[in-house]
């Protein structure tokens, strides 16, 4: 089989076979198929596309480049508690990872949750954790197997043998121009799940600007292939469509948004905590620990306000290596007021994510450092009404930079003086056979 | 300007404008754009095209990554001889070349001509002229101006100075699937034929199962293409396209091909020299060096019967270091006699080209050696009368190879016992004002 033979046909719009895509990603694994003829590949599939069937076999054939997370009963029969995941494609300020894992972990699930760094302005999971003084993202698979039988969760860095392709290819698509194409997207978030032997998974797909996904269309379409291969996969997903028209709760950047998780795991109240529980819910109904979507939510609730779930994610920072203080420590704060009264109608969410990573909060290259104490805070959502010179947003960064980051953040939202309807928070579930 | 930028907008569509196109490949001659990002170009460009204004810019940013050919009187004026040159887009026994150069070179024309090897079934002209005891393909830019200012004419191949980006573009072009796409080989063969500061280009573009173009339509597409361009960066060009379902003469491979070239340089008659004829009245007549294309004609003809033209390519030869003896040793010959009589109606050029390559008359890879002993000799046209064990060919390889190439070569020519018409050599002319 020839290489130049595998891109020519994608490249003039054919289908792949099984054959030739394992063929393709087997050798670029052994070094074979080089990495100026992978990105001719992943430009190709980005213009062409692929069928859900060439994309069932891209998963799998990464999946296979690596090995899975053992079960402790050897894999097969699943007698432990089901294990458990959910991924969001990103957004501004989505902490939801953080309240989600130790909450599942505290309703009888495992949560083995294989996470990322923020590239751009989106922040990472692993980013936002590691705030907090000590606490390691970095394991062996030995390591992680010892910390979920412990907590029921952990939340770390995959390790070099899942899916080693999706890890070389990702870091070559990033620098190619190839990142946002749904079979390429699908098979690098569905090979990682797969491999760490999952029950359930539930993704939730960003809608709008601050997200990855700009238009209803286009997340329709990843959540349907990410829906439909999980499936022909083996790992029951389902795609929840959620807003990001606006900042995912209040905390935008790392320490800030730990903070916020904790406030939320000790009961506090908003979006971030209703589309976690929704979330959650989904994945309780679907392993059959709560009946429907109602009694979940119930069982989310009592576990929240009940303080175990904030004590499992201590456990779970603890073996960790992490030291928590509460609140995390941020830079000087520096409040962003309203010009005139009126009702928010819209934030600027690239400004707000640009500021948050030109103060250092995020990565612009690979191997960027993190100012973890940098952030803003944002005292509302759209709809909501606020009089002349009642703070919008409070930016936390040193003196020196804040000036020049109020101005822009001066600029970041508007003010309406007619009323504004908020917005929906859940736009669409998919692959949802029947919860309520 | 971000690299993932403009392949993102080439992936989507977009038009690139002239600095964007010029960053990227000066990017990619200083190393800064890698060699898995110029692939992705390559891949976007080849799915999505590039309009001729694209296309020209192209061609200039890859010219102006090397340095031009010296004039003697410093290039702008072009006092001296006018300085042409023809290109041909490979096909099988294309061997005009050879023939074309000195003869252009008694007619008070400078022939700087740069080849290439051949890679595949059509063989390189360097390849063939390497069939002489000692020619020099490789001299560097001084000795080439040496042998142009004696000779009025040098076969060599391209210096590093001469549009090094499409060098290094076209090595990854080859392992990537991107090598047939219009614009990449327009600004390819233009920006070489540029670097040689000619006054009047010729192209002829093959069409049919032995060239590289398939169709006349995507025949035309590139003639069309380079016509355009160059235009746009001030080098006259004209297109032919010329028939390329049977093999051009009668030679195929490398040292026969020289010999075939020979005799035409002798006064023999038959299609290479008519289509010689054509090209080079082309030039005559647009460096007015002719008035018309009838009295280029009656030149060239009087240039090739004096034998001034053999006189020429065998002082071109000397110049280049090779020592010509006549005919130059081929393999043992092997006839492949008609089977039944009849009218030859149809060659299997592909069956034809790779015997020769696997022989050992081609490559298969860069790097391969050549074997310059193998060939054919065919014996007739499409549309010619054989009767039953006549030779329609004679295969020239070791007695070892020779049944195993006897019964592929048997097979690749069809007979009728219906009249067959004769093929027309040249199909269609393009950027021709008026010659006639």
């Amino acid at each position: 089989m020839l290489v130049t033979a595998l891109l020519r046909k994608k490249r003039d719009g054919g289908t792949l076979q099984r054959d030739e895509i394992e063929f393709l990603i087997d050798g670029y694994c052994r070094g074979d198929v080089t990495e100026y003829q992978m990105s001719a590949f992943a430009m190709a599939v980005a213009i062409r596309g692929m069928d859900p069937g060439e994309t069932a076999t891209l998963t799998r054939a990464m999946l296979a480049s690596g090995k899975l997370l053992q079960r402790p009963d050897g894999g097969e029969l699943k007698t432990e508690r089901p294990r458990v995941d959910k991924h969001s494609t990103g957004g501004l300020g989505d902490k939801v990872s953080l309240i989600l894992a130790p909450l599942l972990a505290v309703c009888d699930l495992d949560v083995p949750m294989i996470s990322g760094r923020g590239l751009g302005s989106t922040g990472g999971t692993l980013d936002k954790l590691e705030s907090i003084a000590g606490f390691q993202t970095h394991f062996e698979a030995d390591q992680l197997d010892r910390i979920l039988a412990d907590c029921g969760v952990f939340i770390a860095g995959a390790t070099q043998h899942i899916a080693p392709a999706d890890q070389k290819l990702y870091a070559l698509r990033d620098v190619t121009a190839t990142v946002e194409s749904v079979p390429l997207i699908t098979a690098s978030i569905l090979s990682k799940k797969l491999a760490a032997n999952l029950d359930a998974l539930v993704m939730d797909v960003k809608v709008g600007d601050a997200g990855f996904m700009k238009t209803p269309e286009r997340a329709l379409e990843l959540a349907k292939s990410l829906v439909s291969v999980g499936g022909q996969a083996g790992l029951p997903t389902t795609a929840w469509l959620t807003d990001m028209d606006q900042p995912l709760g209040e905390a935008v950047g790392n320490a800030i948004e730990v903070n916020e998780s904790v406030e939320i795991l000790r009961g506090a109240g908003g979006p971030v905590r209703d589309l976690t529980i929704e979330l959650c819910a989904d994945l309780l109904v679907r392993t059959n620990v709560a009946d429907d979507m109602e009694s979940a939510r119930a069982m989310l609730a009592q576990r929240i306000d009940s303080g175990l779930a904030m004590e499992r994610f201590e456990r779970m920072v603890a073996a960790q290596g992490g030291k928590l203080t509460q609140p995390l420590p941020l830079a000087a704060s520096h409040p962003i007021l309203a010009p005139r009264q009126g009702y928010l109608s819209h934030f600027d969410c690239a400004a707000i994510g640009d500021s948050v990573v030109c103060l250092g909060g995020g990565r612009r290259k690979v191997g960027d450092r993190i100012d973890h104490q940098v952030g803003i805070r944002v005292h509302g959502r759209v709809g909501d009404f606020f009089e002349k010179s009642q703070p919008v947003m409070t930016l936390h960064c040193s003196v020196t930079q804040a000036d020049e980051y109020i101005k822009v953040l001066a600029d970041s939202f508007d003010l309406s003086s007619e009323r504004v309807e908020s917005r929906p928070l859940v736009l669409e579930r998919l692959g949802i056979p029947s919860l309520e």
